[in-house]
């Protein structure tokens, strides 16, 4: 059980973001370098989470993206239902898909779905500011204090 | 989020045994055409599921396998925990995997592992015998009772 890279991406911008000193803005290179991971995959990422409202680009020399929201309103459940957009546990939660032949009158289903439910519903109770909460320590580890030395 | 393909199998082998009617012997070619799935896949998680003492083999000629004990004692959450045996939610739950750099600190696993927690505690509360309360509309999609025709 695994959840996407996608989300995996996006969770980690966005605690990236939240553990930047106020109102500095981020560079989607230096998130790339921070977390070692490829550029392009994090591009698609922000992207989204701009569309979603959660981050905010600001264009030109000296731009950079930010967190839209203070990390207290930013659910990570929610964001994780935005992300996973699918939730296919099993194949036959795929729309059209039928190649099971028990699909329709399946149990397992109905367990499943529920199982899920509850596993979002812990993440329901969790906002970045949960996540994040000694972002100097967070900063340490990511390499954002090294400019100041 | 999804499960691995050995769990979905695992779970679509002992729904068939279970809609099987009582003591006769499946073989594993019946199952693998039952659901359209490749033979060769099915072998892997059926060694697995002897292993665990949830099915019973019987060698020889008119052989076949079996459930080893009754529906009602097989459970679902504790099938699941065996069969996706990692439950690598991100990439950071791998023994060994250090790539993410805040990985040491990181808030994440925390709520991660309390949600999983909780799905699996949901599907602890399901039995084999829940999932299929009526074995002949499983037979009867399964395909099971064409050789009485």
């Amino acid at each position: 059980m695994r959840l996407t890279n996608y989300t995996d991406y996006a969770l980690r911008v966005l605690i990236y973001l939240t553990a930047k000193e106020q109102d500095q803005l981020s560079t989607i290179s230096e998130i790339a370098e921070a977390y070692d991971i490829s550029k392009n995959h994090l591009m698609k990422v922000i992207h989204e989470l701009g569309k979603l409202g959660i981050i905010t680009t600001i264009r030109g020399r000296g731009g950079g993206i930010k967190l839209a929201l203070p990390p207290e309103d930013i659910n990570i459940g929610a964001l994780v239902r935005e992300t996973e957009d699918d939730f296919k546990l099993v194949p036959c939660f795929e729309e059209g898909n039928h190649s099971c032949a028990i699909s329709p009158i399946c149990g397992l289903k109905h367990a499943l779905n529920k199982a899920l439910i509850a596993y979002l519903q812990v993440l329901d109770q969790y906002t970045l500011a949960d996540i994040v909460v000694q972002p100097d320590r967070y900063r340490a580890l990511l390499g954002m204090n090294q400019s100041h030395l």
